[in-house]
């Protein structure tokens, strides 16, 4: 299929579309971008690349990296992973404290903040450098040897973490979190910092669209099993309290980030990035989504 | 594929498996059953069928019919229906009328009881005769004639139904319904009373698995967008509590009921009902979701 | 002590008082009043009286008669009483279901709208004709023969209860309501429709500013402990989510009702009525608690 | 009164009584105390002493220290210290956190831990050597010039304080944490780490029972309606998730901390403290509580 066209008359459609969102706020780091910028990238499974707008600026891709961290994870402590996080939506966030606690320091799924936290508490506990090595994996599945932390956003995360720091003791109290607390939170606010671009993410999550291996350079990153499974946690919590939402319109697994990236894969098909810094109130890409949906529509590529 | 050679091989697999669960316990009718039945039954949009046990005797579908309701309510209501009932998984149960309570008596979802209560009072306020339109729909998608609800199993319901109108009187005193609660309530429970074969539910849902057309009678019942739109709730609520469990294990779109029945389709593919009357602690047939498991990896089949 | 000369005093302090509350506006029956009435009676135990204002005018009780089912029930059941319900605050309202939830259906106490459903619902099952009674013994402690429930008022709320159907259904689903729920709805409803004067009010709490026992007419309805009893769950419960408020700034057990009354009493001192219809946002009369406030400093008689 | 022979008589009633409980065991410096110990010490206004049992032994006051913080900061920013800390009961301790992120970080009183750790915050900002002069004021009231931390506890409680550490950090990231986290929380363990006697711990709380007066040196700690005002918050919120049976069955404001102390005091009368390591399901004292609610019943000295 040619996706170009396709991107030509969505963004045809997208024009009378009024983006009410804001740029997330709660660190000025993500404030200091241009909030019109808008950029999609998509890779298909045989490597044909089609492209749109700011695809080549960097962007905070945030939360997206808590699926990395997870593969990480997943290939080091196989299903025993699952004993110290579930699987499952995490319903409204107005609970999110109080689900912890119900729950005696489980976290529902390895993307809230709380979940992530404990994957990242693995990786520590597993790792040499934890954070060379998280690297390392980054720049592999992305083709870019020169990725790096953002330093200015992963400070200026640590210097407001009190909502995460609050998560962690909480987590720890209840015997979930095994090593050192500020190590794991250093390690964790790097590990949202990361920067791309669309293009680099796009081809970042593509083994995912091919059932763990890398279809350019075989390179098996992931068992077919575990591949689906990760693609089904996205499905289902890749969204905070807008999974629903994500599925029912746009209809692929994804994750989304509050820097305003949203990555989507289709099984067998493609991998697509799409970056609009403008976010909803649920804090998701408001454009991102539109612009998917869209898509999905356009091209009936929804997985249902 | 030869699903029927399948079948044989998931069987020998779950030879040890254990079934620790019970079946509900809640009614007295739906304990009158063997606990030890086992039926399975697959039809694939070109109509091949595959079947296995018990797969011809009736039992309760329960909530499964739920999705048949919200598919009469969505053809009625179009996406106006989402202001009065979202597509969010529910969350932990124990949240429920908290939720119901903070969202404004705006229900999670369709499938949970408050959602399906909502969809019954659509139903209620714009059918003639609610309770035999239904029959109609469903016994022209199963192609049984005959099929009834059980009215001593709608009656037993009823009796214990305190929870269920503790429910729709919140909803009501929220103005989120519009009839007469007894008359809702009525529905409701005929609504969950119905009574099918596995090869009746597996060719009830096929339409599903093919973008809302019926593949072989090629009657169209949902627009391929709408019928798209339904797998992706019931994918990401079809399950209780259990639905990130059931996308992960078993990767496809599905619905279960507390008679022990579980339908899921695969677009483009299959429809496969399986029945097995325990429980596990989350109320899903416990020994179904293990077969689905099973032969969803065997056949590499999730959709993710 | 001159009460007289006290109510002077804080009339006059009062006088600046923006009295920014509303009445009650959920039934109209409840609008239907002059919102500027204020009226207050005093009466000692040695029987003497001081009033102000429209003390004199009939107002509804609502939730203050909630004190007096309760005074009932637990000469009926004793201690037994409390297996059903509780005697702890019930902390922010945001919660009040999820508490019924978590607590399987016994309600955290009896003034709480849970609760004083359970107490009509052992008053239901234990009394031959529960109405009448009720108003027989409320007439007695009055000393007005003629007191009434308002059948306005009763039909009013119990066209709107669905909240309160809601709840009763939830704890007959946890089997803590054992009579017919229309019945214990029609109790209830009539039970918050009595009618009174602030000098009726007043007389009618003085045997519980008495050791239980009527001062003027030796009267003992009561023993010492559960009057004292009675004194305690007022103070701990009866102003719904700001008992701390009134205890804090006031200092006596004391109940409050929706139509604008709140009664309190000083142990061994005096009972007093106060009633003004424009409510804080927590249901409480906002001039009637800053009278009392005001009162209890001048005469430094908080009972801590 | 004699209290002398009350005391004899309600040891003799207690001689049957079952103490089912167990001593605090979150750190083990809390275990390592006789568990059958048991002391009660009266002290009058009139400075008459009674005592029985143990009550010159020291024990861990822990939480009974929050009211003398409390008063410390009550008096440095008077009224104003209620915009940051609430007077209402905390309800049901399942909700603690949700409660927290409800009010947006307002905790509901300041005897839940969150509001300790905020009167800690502001005896931190306010103070030049916070721990010597809260040292010293209960040195002063205590009559006991040696009182110390226990600096055992402290570093005890510290090493295991992962829970408040959550508490704090939430707390601070809605703004109502001024100084630096470790800084409070060092001085909110040492708060808690007090050790007196049963006759110390009589002594110091008398000035609550006077009107903020010490009836003895006629020094005057506390003006008479911020006196008043804290026994209210006493007596609603004194006992965790048992204020109301605290109130139901002694009738007097006190406190309690989970070394098994509790101290109550009544309104010109006397003040009282009593020490049984055993502690209910509630965390407070099982034998302390039934010795006081004997002792209240057999005087009929409740406030009620």
């Amino acid at each position: 299929m040619n996706y170009q066209d396709v991107f030509v008359q969505v963004i045809e459609k997208l024009d009378g579309f009024k983006d009410l969102g804001k740029p997330a706020s709660y660190i000025p780091e993500l404030q200091n971008v241009n909030s019109n910028n808008f950029g999609v990238h998509l890779t298909t499974i045989e490597d044909q690349n089609f492209c749109f707008g700011n695809s080549d600026d960097k962007f905070s891709i945030q939360s997206i990296s808590k699926v990395l961290s997870l593969v990480m994870a997943y290939k080091i402590e196989n299903e025993d992973l699952w004993k110290r996080v579930g699987v499952e939506p995490s319903g409204t966030p107005f609970n999110s404290l109080v689900q912890l606690e119900h729950d005696k320091g489980i976290p529902r799924n390895p993307f809230i903040n709380a979940g992530a936290l404990v994957i990242s508490d693995i990786l520590v506990g597993h790792l040499k450098d934890p954070k060379q090595e998280l690297l390392q994996f980054v720049r592999r599945l992305s083709g870019n040897p020169k990725l790096e932390f953002c330093s200015r956003i992963a400070e200026s995360e640590k210097s407001m973490g009190y909502r995460n720091a609050a998560l962690i003791n909480l987590m720890k109290d209840f015997g979930n979190i095994h090593n050192d607390i500020d190590e794991v939170l250093d390690f964790y606010f790097n590990l949202c910092s990361i920067e791309m671009t669309c293009k680099e993410l796009s081809k970042t999550f593509l083994f995912l669209a091919s059932n763990g291996k890398d279809p350019i350079t075989k390179e098996k990153y992931l068992s077919t099993s575990k591949s689906k499974r990760i693609n089904a946690v996205m499905q289902l919590c890749g969204f905070y309290d807008e999974a629903g939402e994500f599925s029912f319109k746009v209809g692929l697994p994804g994750k989304s980030g509050v820097g305003g990236g949203i990555v989507a894969i289709h099984p067998n098909k493609y991998s697509i990035a799409v970056w609009s810094p403008k976010l909803n109130a649920k804090g998701n890409s408001s454009k991102g989504m539109k612009f998917l949906e869209l898509f999905t529509s356009e091209t009936e590529s929804s997985i249902f």
